[in-house]
């Protein structure tokens, strides 16, 4: 489809502003409730205050195992002068909860009780009127307020209010979102996942994020890009549900006519807001109802989710006071962001000498993965250039925050260890490369980081750059593995890739490393020594973050060979031709050694559990594995 | 039932021991696991990592809509040196997620391009190679782990999941938790409610608390105290089911034999935990399974249940690694704690100048509604005999530290106006009478302290408390309502009370208020001017805490009168005898005038709206309400 057949305008509306104007719109008043058993209202919403009907205990009652007396009876008792007291003249036998009657006004606990023959006691301290005595309403008195409305009712408040003699609660019914995806190119069905197709994930975490906020998902199995059909589709959610999300074609492609939808059969009251990642956002109505179009890039569409359907379904929850908690974070490198737009970043958390330190992760909108290892969001308001380093940012956090506190922060160097290492303890782990590893540690953003820098004049690894980086500072590497760098190759090497000359062959596209990365170290350090240019590799310029990733590219025949490990040649079932072993350590400020963290790490480095489970990746060698060099 | 048949001896073993010894003889290692849906496996726990199966995404993509271009052939192109690409020979459009195949190697955004005629178009930059296209595996690499073992899956993990070509997923079994409420005195229906009977409110908590923490609840209804049944219940209870809550009975009472039929039918662990609340705890195991007594007063319950119990579910769920976060708060008052024990103690939490203030609340462990009502709880260990005020103590928090954040906390004199305030915003509200209101703000633990202080010598109200209390202080008072006082008394006035020369009459019993109540005053301040003495008024020693747990003793025909206000007595269609109107007003420091809950109280004071509700009320006065008076 040609350029004028889309709709490349779109607004850029404030999200306050667009959300203000658009919740005007919406008919929240008309929140209708439903009188439920109060067994079942756990985390439902009370829509009124909740008055307790009977008072709790509702008679007087022993608070202890004991005799019940008449105080009076009692005075002047004493050790010296006991008094004697018999069975249902001057006393009866009571337990914890039975009734206290008239005749009585008082209790003496078991143990002060000396049980004599023929149904006497002897008591040696008076009991004050009243003892011992849980009086009606101690509890809960009838007619005091049990929950306020708004309330999110715990499992604690289901006792008060039975307690309080109530049955049945008014709460607020559950709304029900209706979530539609579409797009001709998404299947639901992983067999019939090929080229050009893609699966459905985003509904699937819409209906989680929907029953988690409380309301009921009422999920439509992808729609194809036909207009009329989607039509009729939207017009009936909206019919049968209090909010409608549609997911995907919002934005200004040439199959992007949710937006035409929307408006032929309702009104658009937004498209377009100042929000990354998110904008191309749709805030409509039909027949009375919200229906929010959502971008379909996965992180977008969780963002647009978060900060828009989340406070809708909230809303008609009752719950529209509800915040999240933020927690303050020092930023630990400067975020760039424009001034157009509110920017919501994807960060890690890490405890890192006693601080909280937050270090942006990619900002790729359609990288889940990203989202699913961020521990935490951090917003940079509209009209901001950025955040300096070293500010202190509010966080809103996506794990529980004693997880966060008790991870070890690692940035550095990838390597398939790291993800052994992080099911064994809590490992906190960004792929940066060795030099942006370096950096982390310098601006105090982790306490490990993996590095295998070979030096170009000496051909050692590592610690020459950390002589270089941490002139005046103490500093320590722990040794970890020696593993097996080469080339990856396609099953049978068809190209007969032996050694770094074959690259410059015009038949061979390379697939490279990003800046900084040691295996491009490697790749630099021996095409220098062989003075070969790198214009002369094909492919030089095309980089990925990782070795699995370059794996994968050889593995889709994408590119023909890249340098990595061999664990991760033999993992993808792909060939391997060695170059070499180098040295894969974690550099460490030496100050950091004595943190519990770091012990129990080194502890697993040095287990004959975790060498094992390594070797069978195979191309690694363990000598000094776990030996502290201070450096 | 006789002394001889408890058994009084139980021990008093340290919690952390006593959970060591216990979980040492549980065979968490037999916790089996189920293979579920990747659609239905929110909130489960993973068993083993989960490495993906597949890329994503699977194939080389556009990441822009625009044209797909080789980007050799764009080199050079300038606005001053345009070039003219041909639709099919030298380009194709594709749409955001279109398969980019061999045969190009860049996209152009759409907005970069100028259409011509005959399917050619213009561009005035050049692509460089693999500009916007989506990689494979740029988000998810097959073979890289997308969740760690032991990981709850949240709603954007499943997405992850689904990317990475994962449809079933290994997870550990929910927990089946059987609960046993027993005893003979408790019911389950409301109807059947009469004195000495119960309502059975423990075993509805814990199976919401069992449902919260991932497990599987199986409540049975309430057991008689039958030791041959009980026995069976138990033992068939232990086989079905991973772990076994016995409620009530666990202490040292006549009817209190669940330990002896642990006993028989297994073994008990331990009988006895130096905690406060809840040392009357079992720790057994019958069957090979954890059976836990818990004992039976709702706050000791509710401990012992988060303590062990809670601890127990989480680890057959894999997640024994998770603790609560905890946050750091000033203790306003000083705690006095015993040596033997570790003590639980609820606190209210405000942030009070701009510290997190925590102020114990009531230590009976009947008060169900003081753990409804508490934002925290705080631990004070075993071995410490308290905790000195402005002590920094850690508290787990039992409400959104943002509504904790949000909160106005008011400690002082009770009045049910103070409900209809807490329903119109967010108000923590403490009852301890006008003086403990005025050591509240005193210790800064309160934004204000409703109080109610005659003066004895002048008959008039608050000013010259506040003048002595706060000599050098800048203080004020918000001018709350005036509210009439007087004798509440039952229906009809049987006993024809009508002056407070009345209380000294033979016949008459009173119910009096706790020392530093307002209303007490009233009563001191009258019988002074009357030269009557305290010890002539029959129950003068007999205290309550409120209004409304006066107006229920007298209800329940416990007490003839007691002083309180008029709107109580109507509540709870009482009579009542009229003495006088009193000014209940607000103290606050000058300081926090300007706080903005501050401001939307006096808003709400002002209000038409709830002057009307307050009116329904009856026996109240609003002249000057809203005003500050400066003191």
């Amino acid at each position: 489809m040609k350029k004028e057949d889309r709709n490349i305008y779109i607004s850029n509306i404030d999200l306050d502003e667009a959300i203000d104007s658009y919740f005007e719109k919406i008919n929240f008043e008309n929140n209708s409730y439903e009188e439920i058993d109060v067994y079942d209202c756990l985390d439902r919403v009370t829509i009124e205050c909740i008055f307790a009907k009977n008072s709790s205990p509702h008679y007087n009652s022993a608070a202890m195992d004991g005799i019940a007396v008449i105080s009076q009876n009692t005075m002047g008792a004493s050790e010296v002068n006991p008094k004697i007291l018999e069975l249902n003249k001057d006393f009866i036998y009571v337990n914890t909860g039975n009734v206290i009657n008239d005749d009585y006004n008082g209790v003496i606990m078991i143990e002060d009780v000396m049980e004599l023959e023929n149904d006497k006691v002897q008591i040696i301290a008076p009991a004050y009127p009243w003892q011992h005595i849980r009086p009606i309403g101690e509890d809960i008195v009838a007619g005091e307020m049990i929950l306020p409305s708004n309330h999110k009712i715990r499992p604690i408040d289901i006792g008060a209010l039975i307690s309080g003699g109530i049955s049945k609660v008014k709460v607020f019914k559950k709304p029900i979102v209706s979530i539609i995806p579409t797009g001709s190119e998404i299947i639901e069905n992983i067999d019939e996942l090929e080229k050009g197709k893609i699966l459905d994930t985003n509904s699937r975490v819409f209906e989680n994020l929907v029953n988690k906020y409380g309301g009921i998902s009422n999920r439509y199995s992808p729609q194809r890009d036909d207009y009329e059909k989607l039509k009729s589709t939207i017009d009936e959610a909206s019919k049968n549900s209090d909010l409608v999300v549609v997911n995907a074609g919002t934005s200004a492609g040439s199959k992007d006519f949710i937006v035409k939808v929307i408006r032929e059969i309702g009104e658009v009251v937004v498209h377009g807001i100042a929000l990354k990642p998110g904008k191309p956002t749709i805030l409509g109505i039909v027949n009375n109802k919200p229906v929010v179009g959502i971008p379909g890039y996965p992180v977008s569409a969780y963002i647009v989710f978060e900060e828009i359907a989340k406070r809708i379904i909230l809303k008609w929850s009752g719950l529209d006071k509800e915040q999240e908690d933020t927690y303050d974070a020092i930023l630990s490198k400067r975020l760039v962001s424009s001034l157009k737009h509110k920017e919501i970043v994807r960060v890690n958390l890490g405890y890192i000498n006693e601080k909280l330190v937050a270090t942006p992760l990619t900002r790729g909108a359609g990288v889940t993965m990203s989202l699913v290892k961020a521990d935490g969001l951090l917003e940079i308001p509209r009209n901001y250039e950025g955040i300096e380093a070293g500010s202190t940012v509010k966080v809103k956090i996506l794990k529980p925050m004693n997880e966060i506190k008790n991870s070890l922060v690692s940035i550095g160097s990838h390597d398939i260890v790291m993800d052994i290492l992080a099911n064994k303890m809590n490992l906190s782990s960004g792929h940066v490369g060795s030099m942006g590893g370096i950096m982390a540690i310098k601006r105090d953003e982790a306490h490990i980081a993996p590095i295998h820098l070979l030096d170009m004049n000496t051909g050692e690894y590592n610690v020459s750059y950390v002589k270089k980086y941490f002139k005046d500072e103490k500093m320590a590497l722990i040794k970890g593995l020696r593993r097996l760098q080469g080339f990856i190759v396609q099953k049978g090497n068809p190209k007969n890739i032996q050694k770094f000359e074959d690259l410059i062959s015009k038949d061979v596209s390379y697939i490279n490393r990003q800046r900084g990365a040691g295996t491009r170290l490697l790749l630099d350090y021996n095409l220098n020594k062989l003075n070969i240019c790198v214009d002369e590799v094909i492919g030089y310029e095309r980089e990925m973050n990782t070795h699995m990733a370059v794996a994968v590219t050889v593995k889709s025949e994408s590119a023909d060979t890249g340098l990595g490990v061999m664990s991760v040649a033999k993992a993808m079932d792909l060939d391997f031709i060695s170059v070499g072993y180098e040295s894969y350590d974690f550099l460490i400020r030496e100050e950091n050694l004595k943190d519990k963290k770091i012990k129990k790490f080194i502890d697993i480095l040095k287990s004959e559990e975790f060498k094992s489970e390594v070797e069978k990746l195979g191309g690694y060698e363990f000598d000094k594995i776990g030996e502290v060099v201070h450096i």
